[in-house]
């Protein structure tokens, strides 16, 4: 029975998780896959962590080199996120010949190319797959199943955070401050939020996951990027009545023009598959020439999804000998050849805040009208609120630009409507 | 450049729609696989199907010996279905060294083992993606994702036909005999529907992904099995006030007691991811120890969806050099040790036809309740059918044999009630 020896760097909650599904699966794995996986080292300097799930003093490493001389370690699971120290171990654990399994989003996204690199050079496999939308096994479809589609989209809800604020905001009719508390308290969200909410991890993850999927290297500079914080109840309720619910959306596609990606709080058709995804669960729905759409549903984060991941990358890696690379060109910057699309086609919805008067809509419309605008639906609402009316306009799919003209246009006419929200809606 | 010659044997809907992707993206395929698939021959009785395709006569085979012979030819697809001769083709490949992708749910339920044996013994690969739930990844998935969870259970919606009848009939109310001819007038049934509506379709899905999803082989025989024909539109409009949908489900789960695997018509709550998957769309919800809930959704059937896993496995083949092969025990019957649970635990839906008499509603519960069955829900229905009134209760989660005996009971009490109907509840 081949024999892989394991070291985790890091036990937060996806180490320790990793850690607790090797050691109580060694016998399932034994018996099912022909392996015998035995963790034979962990670097964490909080010692205690190390010593609380049962790890002997012995096996807890001093430094990444120790871990980089041991004959032992075949595999260096690399879960301590962030950019720095991660990079230089993993690149040492690679340069001693050790094949890595991380799921750490923000060092793929950032340095693939560095790493990928030093993995073909020293013939040693590179493992991503939890870095990306935790259980859910997109990675792997992208790569090893779907493959021979040429993809036209990749719309995904892959950030449990955020999409735990917008389910709470939508069914409870909370505020966005009181449930980023709720999920600040419930551990779903960090002290520093920005990560989550300002769209930050959806850009890394949408970089990996539109590379694969694109066939090039879409560096997250590249994505256009707006968080959930103006995300306001009104909206919320408006697109409920007009049939739509409202998430912070993951899209990518490839097209005639170009390639687009972009990560935004969007309005989507309530009895579309991704509307339904709740809570901390995240989906990714693919749209490949021949396959049509998949879905790929499941818990996006956690100590034991993750896990999941993780250790499906390292049997993965033990039972394929050989190691294979990208299937994108994995450079730093983008290739020169791939051309983004900036001037996005969207449908939209607009709130706009207008005078009480006779002819207002009238000059609303006019004005969508000239910047080449036709509307979808309409609400103008009785209910005044400051003294103004709420209209609320959801477009046809037209330019992102034109829209940026017509608000401009609304708002430059004096008294008469200013645009308070604008979402784009995405089918 | 690596070069991989591909036949094709059989070119009905998923043959075609195979050649298709292959010719249409074999540049595409150079530049983002590095590899240049060919279809080098197609074995094809009604030749005018190849001619139509723009397949050259030459390219024609007469004879499966002529591809085993032909050394041009690195993988075989069979997509003929059925048994024979599909079996003898794909064993002859194998034994002429030739990896073989296959879209046949029968024949690999049938005989995995002997296929397998044959595969091994020459060195070659065995693909079967495409035989289970079209484009969607839930075999690799199985294999190479989730393989480090023990899966306590998979539910799934994997028929097309069954899952399009029984949306038509919630949705617009139709009858099954309705909806049946549409579907067949549509192409989404055969004029032998037994396969699809009587559940074996679904039962072959089953044996394969339980095999999989359990580490040892599960017979189709040992799957007990119930079609839609007797789903009718009172149990579906009943269901629908309490909540549930009605759904033909797949259902493998291990557990304490053993393997129990069924495919029966099913009430699942109408908030359950399940729920949603509509017309020919096919799901499958795998939960896994680790991996918590996982869903897989996508298109089942058809020229391209299925295509695109057979041309998944294609090039997963000529891109893995080593083969793989189960990760569970590939034996004809079921192991020895393998327990099945017959006597299932589940909720029940039950529909009675009573006498409009006092203490009815009574009798039939206290019938209920000394069988061990207690009552979650009721409905007693003012409307008279008959001259009796339906009483619809939903049980809270019992025995299959409590149920059976309290039936009987029921049946036996002259003139007090009937059972109409009994469906499994799901959750």
């Amino acid at each position: 029975m081949k024999k892989i020896g394991v070291a985790i760097l890091g036990l937060g909650v996806v180490g320790s998780g990793t850690y607790k599904i090797l050691t109580e699966h060694r016998e399932f794995y034994k018996r099912t896959q022909d392996i015998d996986i035995s963790v034979e080292s962990v670097l964490e300097l909080r010692k205690e962590r190390a010593l609380a799930l049962g790890i002997a003093p012995c096996a807890i490493a001093e430094s990444m080199a120790e871990i980089c001389s041991n004959p032992e370690i075949d595999i260096v699971v690399e879960v301590m996120g962030g950019v720095e120290p991660a990079k230089s171990f993993v690149l040492s654990a690679l340069r001693a010949g050790k094949s890595v399994v991380t799921s750490n989003k923000e060092l793929f996204c950032k340095y693939s190319h560095e790493l990928e690199k030093a993995a073909k050079k020293n013939n040693c496999g590179l493992y991503y797959e939890a870095s990306c939308v935790g259980g859910v096994p997109v990675i792997r479809s992208l790569l090893d199943n779907l493959q021979g589609n040429k993809i036209l989209s990749i719309m995904g809800i892959i950030n449990g955070t955020t999409n735990f604020i917008l389910t709470r905001m939508t069914e409870k009719g909370a505020s966005y401050r009181e449930v980023l508390k709720e999920a600040q308290l419930l551990g779903y969200a960090e002290a520093d939020s920005t990560a989550d909410v300002e769209g930050y991890d959806a850009a890394y993850k949408l970089s990996i996951l539109s590379s694969l999927a694109f066939h090039t290297k879409i560096p997250y500079t590249e994505i256009y990027r707006e968080g959930i914080s103006k995300v306001n109840q009104t909206d919320i309720s408006y697109a409920h009545k007009l049939g739509y619910t409202i998430k912070l959306l993951a899209i990518g596609k490839c097209g005639g023009n170009g390639i687009e990606v972009r990560v935004h709080p969007s309005l989507i058709k309530s009895e579309h598959p991704l509307a339904s995804v709740k809570d901390s669960y995240n989906a990714v729905f693919v749209t490949g020439d021949s396959v049509q759409d998949v879905m790929l549903y499941g818990r996006g984060a956690g100590a034991l999804p993750t896990g999941s991941a993780i250790v499906g990358d390292i049997i993965y890696c033990a039972t394929h000998p050989v190691a294979r690379y990208s299937t994108f060109k994995n450079t730093e910057k983008a290739d020169a050849a791939t051309k983004f699309v900036t001037n996005f086609e969207s449908a939209y919805y607009l709130r706009l805040s207008a005078s009480d008067k006779a002819g207002v809509l009238s000059k609303i419309t006019s004005i969508l009208s000239k910047n080449g605008i036709s509307v979808d639906q309409v609400i103008q609402d009785k209910e005044r609120v400051d003294g103004k009316v709420p209209i609320i306009l959801v477009t046809h799919v037209t330019k992102e630009n034109n829209v940026k003209k017509a608000v401009a246009d609304i708002n430059a006419v004096d008294n008469v409507a200013s645009v308070d929200s604008i979402i784009r809606v995405v089918s």
